[in-house]
This record gives C-alpha cells, structure tokens and sequence, in this order.
C-alpha cells in the first residue's frame, strides 16, 4: 500500500486518440473523484484508440507499472465493431467482478433503454480494481454514483491503496469484520 | 444496409422439428413484429432441433448467408441436458450483450421465481444481432416488450437495416448524437 | 432419482479448515434445510481450503461419487486473491445459470452496497445444481430465500431428485407443463 494512491483514468476513443474530438469522459471522472475523495490521490491519465491490444497494454502498464488501485475506462463498451473495452478488461483480469455492470446498467435503465447495449463489467488484476464506464459524460457520473460505494473496501481486499470518500458525497461501506 | 430488414426467427425444439408438437414460439415472435415494425421486413424461419453444433450452423446462414440483421430464437434456454442455445449464440457470437439476459431474467421474474432458470442472451456476429427467448409463448412477449426499444439503435451501432416501430406499440430509443 | 435427496454443503474458508474459526456457514445452510425441505434428504458436508484444485476436486466428488442432486458452497466468493469458489464451480459444470448470481446480489444490494463484490454463480454438473453463497452468516439467509422456490424444480429438469417444501417457509414453484 503506497500512501499516495494513484488512479488510472483511461478514455478509450478513436477520435479524442487522434485529437479530433476533444476528451470529455476522462476529466469528467477526474472532477468527480476530485469531489468524492477525501485521501490523497493522483490521477494517471491516458487516451487510446479501440484497439484491444494497446487498450490491454495499457491496462497492464496501469496496474504493474504505475501501482493504481483503481484503473477507471471510458468508451468502447457498445456494441459498434471497435468497442472492445469489455473484452480488453477480462483478458487482463484474473477474476471478474459481474455485479459492476449488472448494477450500472440497471441505473442506467432508468434514464434510457438502450442501457442494455452497454457491455461494462470490472474486474481484478493483482492489486488493482479495474473498473468500465460508457463514454458518454452523463452516464459516467450515474454509474460510478452507483458503484462508488463498494470500491474503498474492494480495494482494502485485494490489497490497494486506503481509499476514503467525504461522506456527504458517497459513503463508503467497510463491513465490521 | 438493405431496403428490406430480413430478420431471423429461429425455433429451437426437438419435438417442434419432428413435428410432434406445433411450433407456437416462431408464430408468437411473428406475430409480435408485425404488430410492432413500421419498416418493411421479412421474416427467415426456422424450426430446429436441440442440437449445439446445428444451431450454430443455423445462427451463422443467418447472419451470413441470409443477411439477417436480427435473429431471434425461442427454447432451449434452460438447465436441461439438451438445452444449449445459449452456448451455440456465445459460439458464434464475436460480442455479448449481458444487458439482454439481465433485464429479460428481470421481467420474467415479476411473473414466476423460475425466471432465473433461463439463461437467454444476446450476442452480435457481424451485422447482426442475435437475441435469445426462452420457449414459452406467454414469456416470449413480455421478454420481446422489455428489449424491443433498445434493438434498433442496436442495429444501427452495427451497420444493419433501419428498423421503425409503431410508437404505439414501442417507442424505439435513438440517442441524439 | 433416488429417494432420499442427497444435498452437499460445502463451507470454503481457510481458516475453517484449519479449525481457527468455527465454521458458521455450513450449519446455517443446514438449519436453513431443515426447517424448509419437506422431502427426505440428507446433508453431505465438507470444509476445504480456498484452493482451487480442491474445491473442484470437491464438487465434481460430491455431484458424480456422492450423487448430489444440489451442492450448495458458502464462502470463497469475493474479490479478494484466495476466493477462486466461482472460478472452481465454473470449471466443473456444463453449464452456468447467471440469473442466480443476479437475483443473490440483488437482494444483499438492498442491505449492503458491497454486493456488488460477490461474484457468486450457479451451475449444473450432471444431474447436480451448484448454487455459490457468500460467506457471511446472514447474507447466506437472504440468498437463500431468493432462489429457492426455483431450486426444486430446477431439479426436475436436470433429473435430480424431487425435493417439497414446507410452503410457509418456501413456495416452490413449479409450471404446470
């Protein structure tokens, strides 16, 4: 456990790789950790293309290289023939952690119904928690509401950074144990 | 894209392929279209045995062969020995969408606690989306109600027909974007 | 079918195992059993390590030597190195049924935002049904509340033996065919 927890932010999008489009997913995690976190934390950021070898490779670096705790994606969870967000993330993972995206997407429901089309899930490698999110801003902020929770003593299981939340934001639930 | 949607619908039962008993889930998910699609389609029927290694081949001429933008099949979702369409749709499929079974799981579930024994799922090959109904004609509706908004805009993230619904019926969901 | 129902309860917890803590969840499913089942049965227990190789070693003993018509686990279930009980239920059956998993982290939702973190399943082996629960005493309760009325039948369809419930306790629900 580093005193300092580092937190991987990933955008995977074609366009905002290539500069065509400006990044919107990635500093709207960064704002609401930014409002949710009360430890000290430093953001790890990264803009790649939907190609699964390098969205793999990165996801690797995030979490053997840089030490995250957590490793948060955006985009590429969709249905379309370059979203492969989902399918980067289990190929990296030791275990999956199905009731992330079971979760997020009955949120989503909510709000629309194409929430289904969104093949999110999270998972764990090593020491960090890997976490995908749909591209659009509007759904990031919904779907890490929902799971934010359950993420600081998720990471205390596998061994992370001690994470805690202000709690006026999100109360983070640690079992008595 | 082409003019007319060409949509599978794809029986999946023994007896209904010896002709022992009368495919009533192929006639439900017809009749269910036809009250619900504004765009000209055609309907690719099929009624087949359990069989994995035959539905699959069924599934790939679809897609294919056949050009189907959607494929939907009925039976052979259960815990039973002989039901295994939902291992031959994750064979051929390139992407799963869990959202499908979540949600129709959620739905059936309302009605009868043995909702959770259906493991239906949903699943793009190339263009074309295939989803998965469990057998009875009763839950074939109401699975087909809770998903049918979100197909569209499905179809069209994957490059196959344009399909149109008659919103009093179901309200299609497009994403402004 | 045989007459008296054989049901395997099997606790995976290292430190049970070792005898450095008591093992509460096996006794909780039996109680929980007891006082539900109306049908002979008789309960095969084991305590194993959180070893991979032994809980399959395990489960394949209790569904193929020890004819099993359910094996119910508690523990192992969640994100952390040494929780491999769903890796392992999954090696060994033929099958997964994802709606159990759904509806047990949809219920323990409504008491903990970390149910998110159980990463529990299902599966058939055989003429067997596998059911993971979490570790946690109460959590064992509530799950096992959610599932069971599709438990027997379940059952029924696998060629199991035929298991009745007290219906003030349980209604077990079975479709008429």
């Amino acid at each position: 456990m580093s005193l300092n927890a580092r937190i991987g932010i990933v955008t995977v999008s074609d366009r905002a790789s290539r500069g065509e489009y400006e990044d919107r997913g990635g500093p709207a995690i960064h704002a609401y950790l930014t409002a949710v976190l009360t430890s000290p934390w430093q953001a790890v950021p990264r803009v790649i293309a939907d190609e699964q070898p390098l969205i793999e490779q990165t996801l690797v670096a995030l979490c053997d290289v840089e030490g995250c705790s957590l490793v948060i994606t955006t985009g590429g969870t969709g249905p379309a023939l370059r979203d492969v967000t989902p399918e980067a993330t289990a190929a990296v993972c030791a275990k999956l952690l199905p009731g992330f995206g079971e979760l997020m997407r009955k949120v989503s429901l909510e709000k629309v119904p194409t929430a289904i089309l969104s093949r999110q899930t999270a998972g764990i490698r090593g020491h960090s928690l890997i976490v995908n999110l749909p591209g659009q801003p509007r759904a990031i902020r919904e779907c890490l509401e929902a799971v934010m929770p359950a993420i600081p003593y998720c990471i205390d299981l596998i061994g992370g950074a001690y994470l805690t939340t202000d709690p006026a934001q999100v109360v983070a639930f640690r079992p008595k144990g």
